[in-house]
């Protein structure tokens, strides 16, 4: 079986599936992360409920705590959290970037000082690579550079050059047969590298291909026509991606579900406000999550009133669920022919938090680096 | 039916039923506290999945945030925090005692300054009353008199006599025929105030009787034997316990959780510490907890090391069933007529934590009564 099958197409929209030794994703997906082997405050248990069809976990969080060989010990990630179904990692590239003042890049590999306790670890492509095979995801990707978005065109050029560099290395690394070694695209902003960069990735050939390079730092317009123009060449969009990114953001539903900002039909509802105190009814009337079917707006807010643990894993339910919906319904319209005008309809409703709201939250993931 | 019925004897064990609106109670029974309407990091269906009958809240609390009336609203606790099993309130009396510099007591009323915003507030025997209607909890509490451990005999003689005085202005106001009002047994360590409060109140006759006053800073000893004087004449034992308390708290088993303290056969497991990052068996062996039955020691171990929000609630989860399935032992034993038997292999194996740790525990307690 070919590991991506195309179901339908409308107009620029597709369907189909990736086939996975841990389950079938139908496409457009959304990953939930599980940066450290947990999606904050879920089990493996609570993804299943929610629909989750496949998690996202980083190698270089995994390899400084708890270390691979203890994740490969207890049968890799799908073991170590017990969950079932399909998996990804990223390969440490973007903290990388993230992580500006904590690392060097050499020609050989990106050296990192380690946020919890300062020691020094070298990835190098082929270290990524062999992290990620204990590691074990169904998924992986290679070592590359993310430039800021700043970096000026030469910069660019060579970031993009030694990614194909090491991109070489790490096929030439991997040797595990069940797992997919995905392409990454780079190439920032300049229209030309991206092209360069995904004529040689794509000549390489690799069963699926990501987009990196994008959410480190440029206009959000920036990021949505580079996405555009290379829509064509991936299966996977915006694996990173920060709240200006939005909608398909990995981390964005569960870090501001914990933060009490919930997704309804009509944008987000701040669930800590206090006109939510005596609202008896779901956070949304007809939301199929186990939280809206279980308990009153009310309850949840008295949650977080309270700082009750409970109320992160409510509203991190609702928000997950809310996403994967998102996704089913999208595929249903693309498999109808009719995801232009599901399109206009969700944007008829749905009011994305204005500027301001966007500036705090990227400031606030900016400051957070130090310790992500 | 009548609300209590005798099942077995064995020695001065007993077992029995509690026959609550919401469901049987078997005992001897171990009650989480849902101090604001959730036990610590879990929801109802984890609750109803550990095995729990009974759960307990504070009306305290409840009436401070998010208000009794809002409670009432959503169909009392019960559809509050959508638990369907039994439910019991605490009246406030024992805030009384541990929110000490926020309160004071006339012969009318305890009136609290609130912790959460400083505002005042009376609670009458008639308002206690009153609220815990309103929360609609199957048994409710008196509002009593919580003397100090260190009180002498006419303190606490007549903390004794307002309590009586107030029992019945508390069995005056209540109304709901629906609710089981118990009495409380106060008297400090005196003997002779204990035996005058247990007449006084069996005298009223209520369909159970709690001990109250205990844990109030006496020594564990004074308070074991003050708990066995009495213990004929009460179906409910320790509501109101600390840490030396130890098996019946109702507070220690998820708060010790929450510091990564497990129980074990043996006694108690620190599951942070690094012995357990390569520990690839579950926490206990035999344990038939969803944690044990699906995680790793190591998984639990990384988790809060990582400080991962799962991880308070997997221990919660393992450390709660680990008491029920103590009780259930207890009630097989005393069932089977090896109640003693029992006992001495439970001693045999689990040693309790050290008096040094007892005391930083307690220490923590105290100081955490401003917050609580």
């Amino acid at each position: 079986m070919p590991f991506f099958t195309l179901t339908a197409t409308d107009g620029d929209a597709r369907i189909g599936t990736l086939h996975t030794p841990h389950g079938d994703v139908p496409t457009p997906a959304f990953m939930s992360v599980a940066t450290q082997g947990s999606v904050k405050a879920l089990d493996s248990s609570d993804l299943q409920n929610i629909g989750a069809n496949i998690v996202l976990a980083n190698t270089y969080h995994l390899y400084l705590r708890p270390g691979v060989d203890i994740v490969e010990d207890l049968g890799g990630l799908h073991g170590f959290m017990q969950w079932h179904g399909a998996t990804l990692t990223d390969s440490g590239g973007f903290q990388g970037f993230s992580l500006e003042h904590l690392r060097k890049i050499t020609e050989d590999a990106i050296i990192f000082r380690s946020h919890i306790d300062g020691s020094e670890h070298t990835f190098s492509p082929e270290a990524a690579i062999q992290h990620q095979e204990k590691i074990g995801a169904d998924i992986i990707m290679p070592l590359d550079i993310c430039a800021p978005a700043d970096s000026d065109f030469d910069a660019v050029d060579s970031a993009v050059d030694k990614t194909n560099r090491w991109l070489l290395r790490c096929v030439e690394a991997h040797t595990r047969t069940d797992q997919r070694l995905f392409g990454i695209v780079q190439g920032g902003l300049f229209p030309e590298l991206r092209r360069k960069s995904a004529e040689f990735i794509t000549g390489v050939g690799f069963p699926g291909y990501s987009i990196g390079g994008l959410s480190v730092g440029e206009p959000k317009q920036a990021m949505y026509d580079t996405v555009n123009s290379q829509r064509r060449c991936c299966c996977l969009i915006c694996l990173r991606s920060h709240p200006d990114g939005y909608m398909f953001d990995c981390v964005l539903p569960t870090r501001i579900a914990r933060n009490g900002s919930l997704f309804v039909k009509t944008g987000r509802l701040n669930i800590t406000a206090a006109f939510n105190k005596r609202k008896y009814a779901p956070i949304e009337e007809d939301c199929d999550c186990y939280t809206c079917r279980t308990f009153s707006a009310a309850y949840v807010h008295h949650l977080f009133r309270a700082k009750e643990l409970l109320a992160y894993r409510l509203a991190t339910i609702h928000n997950l669920r809310f996403i994967l919906r998102l996704m089913e319904e999208m595929r249903a319209a693309i498999a109808a022919g009719e995801f232009a005008e599901y399109r206009r309809e969700f944007h008829s409703r749905f009011t994305p938090p204005d500027e301001q709201t966007r500036r705090d939250q990227k400031q606030k993931w900016l400051a957070s680096f130090g310790r992500a």
